[in-house]
């Protein structure tokens, strides 16, 4: 088919023509003056999107190798732990910590749903001898398409001393992130989200207090040792050999990043999810999250009938090369999901709106054609800017 | 300065244009059917660089990612292991064994030489109740330009049952290794090598005797599960996120390596080693590793008595933009080493022996302008193709 494949996936996200260019460039000495040059840059860009003037670490991963890290980092065996989860990466979160040794208590809450802080801030009164060491929770939760309110999070911990370690992977650069405001101890990402380039770096923000307990930690570790790490980002340098065209790659988008402000950036991603529930619910679809709870990044929507959501995806790939993400184990078929995440454009979602339209149409669903498309018209035309 | 930089360096090594245009191109889904194409074409691919026909699994890591994986994979916590070391990479491995809770019996041999197989069968002997889980040991050990006989170790374990697992990450593609006509049990390597391709995608081989004991193992782990990295693969998938971009870049190092033949990219790296020791020898500087076991792949050169290394370097980087690697711990600013490996010429070879002339020349040292490059320009004139 001509033209290239509409990615609404909530990762890998679209890569820019200037980024692409930007890794297009023979290597450097990973341990020379260039690169030292740019891994500081690239380490203060990183650090400004999550709102940290704290320690960061760029690893050669994907997003789930820094929650390891954060893990063998920072919580020993034996220690206690409070795994909020509300979906299929909560639910990684948490499995991880108990591979390594945890003792982890899940405070678990309905797919779709986001967790409820009253709910922690009860299960922290419980733990009278404070022997909780840290609280896990995902900030975006993607297979779900729901978002938790971390600061509502942090508030209701109150003065509990367990860390707040936060799975940032598909939402940070899309949802608001205030790390050091918001008093978020340990904070994990990665570069095929809103970092707009391909998947290969995991960055992982501490703070100075989780850096202490660190010290102290008896975990297993080599490859993710943040004393390692640090020390090489004295000299300049990474622990490891870095992945060296993605630092290409991260110096533009930041730069990107930079020009567009992420205040924009955030407000943009709003804007992708409103415009894409509106329309969604004007062709006469169910979406799952609500309204208060929905992802910037990700919209679930709900097949007819909760089933035949992957017929769907297939006809939308076949037909017009846009590939959507399905729902994971439970929601497998249930649901589909339209990741707006990134270097993405309005009318490309109204491009994905208007063949949704057609592929319900024509999959026997009652749907007046136009009416999503209509919506998402005027959801562009009034916009500000 | 004009022109692209002479990178000599064990790794990153320079990039193919051809990669470079490969990896130019658009995301795509990592759960969808064209990576899955991918990736069952690159695990051929590589599988066929180890000479394996068994298990192969691609991680988003640098080397150390996979020599980490590969002892909390196959050796549990308590487990005895043998670990050769002749150099830093040696010692590397034998740290992140006993890291993840190994009893390690170290097999130390001077910086500059390569392991002897008779005292690992003297050790071996000495283990009557087979206690010795596995040896680890370095194919071709980057700090010292030295290669270990991989074959004459495997011989010299006799019957012992301990698995060989070997840390090929510099040498794999530049140095002969015969994966299962060897008997070697794991084998790690890397993308930024002899793969011509950046830092970022580990590469892990092993046999199904090693499947079956990690089946037994204890040890904590999560990202580098290789139960799960078959799960995945089975499906035509990795774990977690794949570096896709890097995927790209290895399918196409990989036509490029089957075009030229594996055969004759060895045969051009042992070339590439002897021309460079004959031409720093007409220099009249000296090399640290003996004939017989300098590394294809990397060669060190003695600063003359023996510090003043790392001035050369400097001179080099800044006079012509020649990037080479320094001497690392005891051996920092001893000496120099000279890369390589992967898509270099002969003809750059050359040019970088004609500039160490020059250099060396204004650094005081009495050498006749031209004899090492008359060396290496009898070299190439000699040669069969």
């Amino acid at each position: 088919m001509i033209g290239q494949q509409y990615l609404m996936l909530p990762g890998p996200t679209p890569i820019p023509e200037r980024v692409l260019q930007a890794m297009n460039r023979p290597m450097i000495n990973h341990r020379g003056p260039e690169f030292k040059d740019m891994l500081l840059e690239v380490t203060k860009g990183v650090k400004m999107v999550y709102g940290t003037d704290h320690n960061l670490l760029i690893y050669p991963s994907s997003g789930t190798g820094v929650l390891e890290a954060s893990i063998v980092n920072f919580i020993s065996p034996g220690d206690k732990v409070l795994a909020i989860s509300i979906g299929v990466f909560g639910d990684r979160f948490a499995s991880i910590a108990q591979n390594f040794g945890a003792q982890v208590q899940k405070l678990s809450f309905k797919w779709g749903q986001a967790a409820d802080p009253t709910q922690l801030r009860e299960a922290l009164a419980r733990d009278q001898e404070k022997k909780i060491k840290a609280v896990l929770v995902t900030h975006n939760e993607t297979s779900t398409g729901t978002f938790n309110d971390i600061k509502a999070i942090k508030e209701a911990m109150q003065d509990h001393p367990a860390l707040l370690m936060v799975d940032c992977v598909s939402g940070l650069g899309a949802l608001e992130f205030q790390m050091d405001a918001w008093g978020v101890d340990v904070a994990l990402s990665g570069s095929q989200k809103a970092f707009m380039i391909p998947p290969g770096l995991g960055f992982m923000a501490f703070s100075d207090r989780a850096l202490k307990i660190h010290r102290r930690n008896t975990n297993h570790r080599f490859y993710w040792d943040v004393t390692e790490g640090l020390k090489y980002l004295e000299k300049g340098q990474t622990a490891f050999t870095p992945a060296v065209s993605l630092f290409y790659g991260l110096q533009e988008a930041l730069s990107m990043m930079l020009e567009e402000g992420l205040d924009h950036i955030i407000k943009r991603h709003r804007r992708y999810r409103d415009m894409v529930r509106a329309s969604i619910r004007a062709m006469g679809l169910d979406l799952l999250a609500a309204d208060t709870e929905a992802s910037t990044a990700v919209t679930a929507v709900l097949a007819p009938g909760r089933s035949g959501a992957n017929q769907i995806r297939n006809r939308m790939l076949k037909r017009f090369n846009i590939a959507l993400a399905g729902g994971q184990l439970e929601l497998d078929d249930v649901m589909f999901r339209i990741g707006h995440l990134g270097y993405v454009r309005e009318l490309d979602l109204l491009a994905v709106i208007a063949a949704l339209e057609i592929t319900m149409l024509e999959s026997g669903f009652k749907l007046e054609l136009g009416a999503g498309v209509n919506r998402a018209q005027r959801f562009i035309s009034e916009a500000e800017d």
